[in-house]
């Protein structure tokens, strides 16, 4: 009987709606069968241990962990950051000293670091004069003498290497509604820099102009104007083709406009002040630097809370890509740091291609970069793909975040607040991984620059943190 | 039978395509009837007269309009706007003399002058020391010693009023392609400005001060920095949110950008390095009156091309909306300035507001402005309306242009050129009117402005200009 009704079905004209996999509808669709496809995936992609995991959290009946991560995003959403200072490293930045280096990303000892990182090292302890060459500094850096952290343990983030020395100027942001700091060194530049792993004549030089011209000129000038409001800018950003991690023409642009009549105010020879006008001019990624420790110092406000699966930290050392959840701790969790997917400057491949590295992830963490890119079409020219990528990329952040921001807005998206504050949960049952763009360093020491493009984070490294969090709060 | 055959048919379950007029099918949709609307409209709306222009145009058989049109804009696309220069109208401007005042739109005699404009020219009478006070001149405006002309007669453009007297300065942008040159004065910022209409004290003070430090100094930095690439800052504009017409906040941080480094470099003081700064970076219109002249100079090439139907010029003196035709020579067509729908400032309703004014238009003519607003849906804000609006008014603008601009994109929709090169056979055919954003002036003279909004011009002109073009080239 069965076998009959079921013959019955096939003889008709058959309307398929199709859950999942997708390729069934369109082999049925190539037969011109009338097909719907309905997007589907089992929670957890069907992994019965996970599903487990989260019958586990479920049956903690005394846990709310969504009061929790609304108290976590409604403080990111509350910050207030806000320029206020430049500052030297060792003076402002908490532990800072002369032995210590700071880098990107989760922990790494120097033998496991990647080159860039190696080349930023390298060029810190020339910098710093703990070295005469880079065969002294890596004697140095390998002979125990040198402690290395990440700029997260020390309130500070940093672009690629993130290398930061006792003797650099640092960006200082306030975070008003919360009274904590977030520090970031001054940007470089493109191409042959230390952040990037170069450590040439040329590179030591410019960071030796920037200590001694550039920083205390510009601190000069953002004490005659007052601290300047970075939620604000980052809006405006927003509103002008940026995204705040790749592209920050809008940004770059704003902050010349916001400086430039202090700076001219300043006793100091006219040479100098245009040639600081004409560096911030020249290089538009000049207010990452700035946007990075106004997302640092946004987010920190939600660490440590109790029951919160929120993400308040992703960061990359060129080895491994780590996570922190704010019901965690300070425990990373970590994978290996992926391969970028992107386009290359002139005379670069893939085969030059150092592995995803930096801090300047923590934009994502606050709604901005990657998860705001359908405010940045312009940014597929230099990542790679296409305006539909874009708008898709930030679509699919809704799926893992908890908030839509109240602040930084998208105006093609009818000015739909962006994906904001990232839910450990949605991440693991959605299989959707954080939209990251970045910049490609070379694999080598020494060399710098080779591109721009979108990274996959390791899957891993999520798995686990929700292992340890069902662990910790589980029933 | 045959009626035996209709009731048949609606006796079955219907399926109805409706053509045109969508309230039938709405209708039907109501009644739960399956529909499928097909835009359509008759060309010309059906108007047998029109018809009949159109067969007499292509009765011609020796006639290429679409041959003419294609020349004359290539030529608007092979334009290079550049800003050249700073001078004094009197010295720069064609037939510049002190008792000619320079106004926006066609031509238009004293005493048919709008508030805006009567507020401008008694305005400028009392800047250039020919009257003492309102009363003194108007009543040398309406003796007849002063002529007025339109800005687009001496190869000029002015925002609003538009008003153009001897010793105001001007920006000098060449085309450096074709060698012509265009002329507008300075920005003044929002409010109680000259160009709605004010004329008070702070008004006066404010120009003497633009003429005596602004623009002085801002002409020593061009000189030192050498000419700036217009078309290059528009067409990074159209990637930033910007469309060139009402919303310039990334044009004037762009422009900031290029001038801060010469700025600085000057031998002034630098409280009046830092006034200049400030007054540019307070006032996001500072451009507009860069990328005027940058457009009046791109489409003026494409003037005077036998058999071209290219829309080169539109204008409003705030009485009288006029368009010119490529092929029809200096001929003026006018209809009724429009009253625009916009968003008031506080305490400034519909009730306050002035008529359509002013030669900002010309941005239009070139492929930016209204008809680039898909690349700023910001502006929505600014102006009225939604994001969706601002797409579908750029949409609508590739019915009535003959080419996709080669340098101008909007990233929004896929980096597609800009409609640009308005036909006005298409105007006609379609009855799809320009897209036109807008600032409101006060009706009365004196006040200044009070909001910004979308205008319909009038259709009538675009209808007498075509029937002239078939006098002119028609069988």
């Amino acid at each position: 009987m069965k076998t009959d009704k079921i013959t019955e079905l096939f003889k008709q004209e058959l309307k398929v709606i199709n859950m999942g996999l997708e390729t069934f509808a369109d082999n049925l669709a190539e037969l011109g069968v009338q097909t719907q496809q309905v997007d589907w995936k089992p929670p957890a992609g069907g992994d019965a241990g996970l599903l487990e995991l989260f019958d586990r959290l479920e049956a903690n009946t005394e846990l709310d962990i969504d009061a929790a991560n609304a108290e976590a995003v409604s403080r990111i959403m509350q910050a207030k950051p806000t320029l206020v200072d430049i500052g030297i490293a060792a003076d402002v930045v908490p532990g800072m000293h002369k032995k210590l280096i700071l880098h990107a990303g989760p922990p790494v000892a120097w033998k496991n670091m990647a080159g860039p990182l190696r080349g930023a090292v390298i060029g810190g302890l020339i910098y710093e004069g703990l070295a005469g060459d880079a065969g002294e500094a890596e004697e140095l850096a390998a002979s125990g003498e040198i402690t290395f952290d990440p700029c997260h343990h020390h309130d500070a983030v940093g672009p690629m290497a993130g290398v930061v020395t006792a003797s650099m100027p640092v960006w200082v942001v306030e975070n008003t509604t919360f009274g904590n700091k977030a520090y970031c060194t001054l940007n470089e530049g493109l191409g042959k820099v230390l952040r990037y792993g170069a450590y040439s004549e040329e590179v030591i030089n410019r960071l030796n102009w920037m200590a001694e011209d550039l920083a205390p000129t510009l601190r000069k000038a953002l004490h005659l104007r007052g601290p300047v409001d970075i939620k604000n800018i980052v809006a405006q950003m927003l509103q002008m083709g940026d995204e705040g991690h790749n592209r920050l023409r809008a940004g770059t642009s704003l902050m010349i406009r916001e400086l430039a009549p202090y700076l001219v105010m300043l006793d100091e020879p006219k040479e100098k002040l245009s040639r600081i006008l004409a560096f911030m001019h020249e290089n538009d990624h000049f207010t990452l630097n700035i946007t990075m420790p106004a997302s640092k110092s946004s987010v920190d406000p939600a660490r440590d809370i109790d029951g919160s699966s929120l993400i308040v930290a992703m960061a990359r050392n060129g080895t491994e890509f780590g996570i922190r959840v704010s019901g965690l701790g300070d425990r990373w969790f970590t994978g290996p740091a992926s391969v970028v997917d992107g386009l290359y400057l002139p005379g670069f491949s893939a085969a030059d291609a150092a592995r995803d590295i930096g801090d300047s992830v923590i934009t994502e963490t606050t709604g901005i970069g990657g998860f705001a890119m359908a405010a940045a079409p312009a940014i597929v020219k230099f990542v790679g793909g296409t305006p539909q990528d874009a708008i898709t990329f930030t679509r699919r952040m809704y799926d893992i975040t908890v908030a839509e921001n109240d602040t930084y807005q998208i105006p093609a998206m009818d000015f739909r607040g962006t994906p904001t504050g990232i839910d450990l949960r949605k991440v693991v049952e959605t299989g959707t991984l954080p939209a990251i763009n970045t910049g490609i360093a070379h694999k080598d020491p020494g060399v710098g620059m080779v591109g721009a493009g979108l990274v996959r984070p390791p899957e891993n490294c999520f798995r686990e943190a929700f292992e340890a969090f069902v662990e910790r709060y589980g029933a």
